[in-house]
């Protein structure tokens, strides 16, 4: 790909994953759920039921952790058949709590690169999530000094992306997006005609998984590392 | 208290109980949460070990429906000693969606008055919760369109105030913000110096109730209702 990043002015980082582990947390949980549910189904059964149950229950609570509690609460009344103990429904609970209490871990490179960055470009934080949440996680990691602005968005949608970009009074030409999903952080962005980074991270969340076809529009750039962005923003 | 309003550009709106109905939901979600939980204590103490729940849990969980139902959960879980049966927590989950899933009831007035407004005023909602469900609320309420911008914030202390008005670059002299909480839409404001006018609802949070002496500051207006604000803002 030939872009000409000379007119990038803002550069937008996606924080879970991109910024920051998340996305393990997550995967660490669903063993533990399982791990308590052994007794009813398989372990196979139960990631499906409890990631249908996200699914079902998207558009009223949204991401983050308390939705994901509250998927795991209501998956485990449903796959125990309402036999469920109170002290799964007990640690169920806990597990949330530790999941938002958990140190945040910089992803390597991370911070060196907002530093070089910061002088010349106007950085962002563009994150998806639970408002609370996000604002703590942004806190623990002492990155909030590299930022102009933080936004939580409810979703990343094409029109969430324009929306801020509007009001932010950013000019697609001017903008970049860096993050580790394909489906938020790359897609809507390359649709809606601004550049955009994909850093994979070695773990996806099914529901941001995306098409070999939907991939394959080729407008971005891929990279191994946050790092190798220095390459191209100088 | 004597006040020159001519320089005001710029008016906030808190939302919850001040554009629409709120509180009487979460009122009647207790109620049922205690029907539901009767067998194990009175009335007054399931209220008091909810109310206390949700105060240990605001620091982790912040405002909103998803924070609420999972302090409902956890304080079902205690109350009964561990005893209460699946369909109990079934049904709390229960209360939690129908809330989410209520429509929206503007407050008598609203419109009109911000009809009025829009011409010679920016006119910005400030709420605190759940991002999602506040998006969703205002999308509901069919107020989107009179506003220029919407900010979700975690919390409505003084820091989170100043922080949103030096973003949007916003004068105190040239602001002032409606709400039915003095601790929440009137102290933090009045102590930035900034224009605060108060319009209590008939129901308020225990959480968001202030004493008699911070009251007692008199540096903003209290009116009846939203419609009382016109003879000021003109």
């Amino acid at each position: 790909m030939e872009v000409d990043y000379k007119n990038i002015k803002v550069i937008g980082f996606d924080a879970d994953d991109t910024l920051w582990v998340n996305e393990t947390y997550f995967r660490e949980a669903e063993e533990r759920f399982a791990e308590l549910l052994e007794g009813y189904e398989t372990k196979n059964k139960i990631d499906q039921e409890l990631f249908k149950m996200e699914m079902q229950n998207l558009g009223r609570y949204g991401y983050g952790i308390k939705a994901f509690v509250l998927s795991m609460v209501e998956s485990a009344l449903e796959l125990s058949n309402n036999k469920v103990s109170n002290s799964v429904i007990a640690k169920i609970l806990d597990i949330g709590k530790e999941m938002i209490a958990q140190p945040v871990e910089l992803l390597p490179g991370v911070e060196s690169v907002l530093q070089k960055l910061q002088s010349k470009y106007r950085l962002i934080v563009l994150t998806k999530g639970d408002l609370l949440d996000q604002e703590q996680k942004l806190a623990k990691s002492g990155l909030q000094k590299y930022f102009h602005h933080v936004e939580v968005l409810s979703d990343k949608k094409e029109e969430n992306y324009k929306n801020l970009l509007d009001h932010l009074q950013i000019k697609t030409s001017e903008f970049i997006m860096l993050g580790n999903s394909l489906k938020s952080d790359v897609l809507p962005i390359v649709k809606l005609g601004a550049q955009a980074v994909h850093i994979p991270f070695h773990t996806t969340w099914v529901h941001e998984m995306v098409s070999k076809e939907e991939q394959e529009s080729n407008n971005y750039l891929t990279l191994d590392k946050i790092e190798d962005i220095l390459s191209y923003l100088k």
